[in-house]
C-alpha cells in the first residue's frame, strides 16, 4: 500500500540548529529551504513525499510533505507524527471545512478550501453546487489527487470534480499546467446564486477557477448602498459587483472589462437574473474607458474599481500604489455628488495602510472629499492562519464622496 | 444677530510659519495649539468661537472654530470662509448624515452623526427612534446646542433631544459635565431593534449615549455563527452579542458583566424578544468569572469577548496587549472544540496588528489552535475621515478553533 499508512518508515527531515522550531510549534506551517538540513538524502526525495519533521534535537514536531524543488521546502500536514495521510484523512479534512461553511451559507456555493488555514497546504477548492474545482498547487496534492478527489466527492456529494492546474503556483512547486475533468462532466458555465445575484461561472475556460467568492461581503455592501442608483463596475469580470448592485435594487449597471468573454459571461448572469434591461457593458481598457466616461460626462451613483493586482510582489510596490492612485483620480469625477466609490487590490504587496493612502491620495487629486465608511477583506470561506494573516491580500474601500 | 451671520467681521487665526498647511488643504480637520500663532488676541477668544484660519501668507483656509483651551486649538467647520454656522447650515450637515444613514438602514436606529466625518467637529448623536442623544464634546457645539437641537428636531422628526454631557473629551475641551433633556421627555429604557434582536437603552443613565451601535456588523457575524450553540458573551454590557446571537437562533446565552444595571437592562432586552428562558446572566469580575467557568468545565460553541479599552493610551499599550492576551487565553479553554471566539478591542492605541498578535498568542497560551475567519470594524454609521483612519478604534477578530 501506500507509505502513508506507515508512518514509521517514513523519511525524516530535520531543521538546521538556528531554524525557528518556536514558529512552527506556535502553528507556523512552513519551513524554508534555507531552515532545513538538506543533505543528499533530502535533495533526492520526491516532490510531494509525506516526511517526520524534526528539530536540530530530533524532537518530532508532526507530518510534513516536502518538495525540495520548492522555496517553501516542507509543510506541516498534521502536528501528529503518527497520522496517516490517506482518503481517510483527507475527508476529515474537507468535513470540518464543509461544516464551517455549511454554518456560513444557504446555498452551496463558496470556497470549501482555502489551503493552509483549512488544513490542506496549498490546496484550493471552489464549490459551485454540484461542481467543485480543485487547484492542487503542491506536490501532495497533485500526488494524492486521486484520493482528493473520491475523498470530495464522498463528503460534499458534488458529481462534478475539476482540476485547474493553471496558476504561477505550481510553477514554483514544478508542477506542469493542466486542467481536466477528475470526474462528472461539465457543459457550459455553471449559474451561481450569490448575494441575490446569478452569476455564469466558467469553470474550464475563466480565471482562477472560474468566480471570484472572496468580494462577496464587499459585493453585499455594495449593494446595499446601490438601491436607485446608476453603477459603473470597471475591471468589472464576470459582473461581481454589478450583479450584486442589480440584484440591491440598482437602476443600472454598466460594465467595464478587457475580456468580451468575461463582459459575455456577466451579460448571460443579468439575463438570468431577468435584468437584462438594466445591463450593458463597454469592452476595453479601464484607464481609458475611465477617460473617456469622464469625457463624456457621464455620473453615476455608485462606481466600483476592482483592479487586478496592481503590486503582486515588492518590486511592484511603488508602481502599483501609483496605478492604485491613479484608478481612484480617474474614477472620482464620475461619482455624482454625494454618491459612493467602491476601490479594491487583491495586491500581497500593499498593506491596507498602503492602498487607503494610495486610494486617498487619488480621490483628492481628482478633485473630490471623502469619508471611509467601510474596509472589507476576503470573506469567511477565505480563512487565514493567524501566524499568515500579514499576507491579507483583499481590501475593499468604500467611500461617500462630497 | 448672531457673529456667525457676518463672516467679514470674525476673527481671523493664522498658521505659523512651519505649519503644515497643506495637510489642512488635503482635508486634515485640525490645527494643534503649536501650529497655531497664539498671541494675545487668540488667547483671549471664547471657546467655541467661530473665525477664519488663515495660513502663514494669508490664504484663506477656511471658517475654523477656536478653542484656546483645547490642545486641538481649531477645528475646520466649513472650506468655504463665507459659510455662515447657523441652525441651516447645521441642518444642511444633519440631512447629509441622515441620507447616508436611511440608505444603510431600514430602521430608524444608528449613529446619526460621526463628529469630524460628518462634518460636525466633536459632536456625537445617536438616534433611537424618536429619541436622539447628543454629545457636544467641543465647545463650539455647546456654545450653538439650542440650533443643534433645533435643526436635529426639524430634520429627523425625533421628539426627544437629550444633551449627553458625560466623558473625558468634554473635559479636554474646558466643558462640564452635565447630562439633560433639552426637548421632550424620557421615561425608562428605550428599545432598539437592531439585527433582529432587542436591546434596552439607558439613554439617561446608561455608558455613552445607552447602547453601541458599532459593533452591528460583528454582532451579525457572530450571529450568523450561532444557531443551535450555547453562547457566552462575556463583558456584556446590555447584551449586544448575546441577544444578536439569540436572534441568530443560539439554543443559549450567558451574559457576563460587571454592572448589575447593565445586565438587568439585558435581560429586559431577551424578555422582549420572547427569548428570556433561553438567556441567563452572571454578574462579576471578567477574568474571575471565566476562571469559574474553566474550573466548572463550562463549554459553549460561541463565546465573545468584548472588553473595554484596555489600551485607551500609548503609556498603557503593554499592559493593555498583556490584558487582551490573558482574556483569550482564558477564554479559550471555554470553547468546544470546533466551536468560534470573537475577541473584540476597543482601544485606540493597541492597533490591528498588535491586537491580533496578542489574541493569537493568547490563544496558543489557552492551548488551541485557531483560523481567523473575519476582521471587522466599527459599522458604516461610524465614518471616517481617511485623514484620521489610523484612529481606527474598534477591531472585532473571529476565529474558529480546533
Amino acid at each position: 500500500m501506500t507509505e502513508e499508512e506507515a508512518p514509521k518508515s517514513r523519511p525524516v527531515v530535520r531543521l538546521r540548529p538556528k531554524a525557528e522550531a518556536r514558529a512552527i510549534r506556535h502553528g507556523f506551517p512552513w519551513v524554508y529551504a534555507d531552515e532545513l538540513v538538506t543533505d543528499r538524502r533530502t535533495q533526492g526525495l520526491a516532490p510531494g513525499v509525506i516526511a517526520t519533521l524534526e528539530d536540530a534535537e530530533r524532537r518530532v514536531l508532526g507530518t510534513v510533505t516536502v518538495n525540495p524543488k520548492s522555496k517553501i521546502i516542507a509543510r506541516m500536514l498534521d502536528r501528529d507524527a503518527e497520522a496517516v495521510i490517506d482518503r481517510d484523512w483527507l475527508a476529515a479534512r474537507l468535513s470540518r471545512a464543509l461544516d464551517l461553511r455549511r454554518r456560513l451559507f444557504d446555498q452551496p456555493f463558496y470556497r470549501l478550501v482555502h489551503a493552509e488555514a483549512d488544513g490542506l497546504p496549498g490546496v484550493i477548492i471552489d464549490r459551485f453546487g454540484d461542481v467543485a474545482v480543485v487547484q492542487p498547487n503542491a506536490a501532495w496534492a497533485e500526488a494524492l489527487i486521486g484520493d482528493l478527489c473520491a475523498a470530495l466527492v464522498a463528503v460534499t456529494g458534488v458529481k462534478t470534480v475539476i482540476k485547474n492546474g493553471s496558476g504561477r503556483s505550481r510553477g514554483l512547486e514544478g508542477l506542469p499546467e493542466e486542467t481536466v475533468v477528475l470526474c462528472g462532466a461539465i457543459d457550459g458555465p455553471v449559474p451561481v446564486e450569490m448575494n441575490g445575484a446569478t452569476y455564469m461561472a466558467d469553470v474550464l475556460g475563466g480565471q482562477k477557477t472560474g468566480l471570484f467568492f472572496d468580494q462577496r461581503p464587499n459585493h453585499a455592501f455594495a449593494a446595499r448602498l446601490a438601491r436607485g442608483a446608476r453603477v459603473l463596475d470597471v475591471f468589472s469580470h464576470v459582473g461581481g459587483f454589478a450583479l450584486a448592485c442589480l440584484a440591491g435594487g440598482a437602476e443600472s449597471a454598466l460594465a467595464v472589462d478587457a475580456s468580451a468573454a468575461a463582459l459575455d459571461l456577466a451579460t448571460q448572469g443579468a439575463a438570468a437574473m431577468g435584468q437584462g434591461a438594466r445591463f450593458a457593458t463597454r469592452q476595453g481598457d479601464a484607464f481609458a474607458t475611465l477617460e473617456a466616461l469622464a469625457t463624456e460626462g457621464a455620473q453615476f451613483e455608485v462606481v466600483i474599481c476592482d483592479p487586478p493586482a496592481f503590486a503582486p510582489n515588492k518590486q511592484s510596490l511603488d508602481a502599483g500604489l501609483r496605478a492604485y492612485e491613479r484608478v481612484a483620480r480617474l474614477a472620482a469625477p464620475l461619482v455624482a455628488p454625494g454618491g459612493y466609490i467602491v476601490l479594491c487590490s487583491c495586491s500581497h504587496a500593499a498593506d491596507l495602510v498602503a492602498f487607503r493612502n494610495a486610494s486617498a491620495r487619488g480621490l483628492g487629486r481628482g478633485g473630490r472629499r471623502a469619508q471611509l465608511l467601510h474596509t472589507g477583506f476576503a470573506g469567511p470561506d477565505h480563512p487565514m492562519l493567524p501566524q499568515l494573516a500579514e499576507s491579507a491580500y483583499l481590501k475593499s474601500l468604500v467611500f461617500r464622496l462630497d
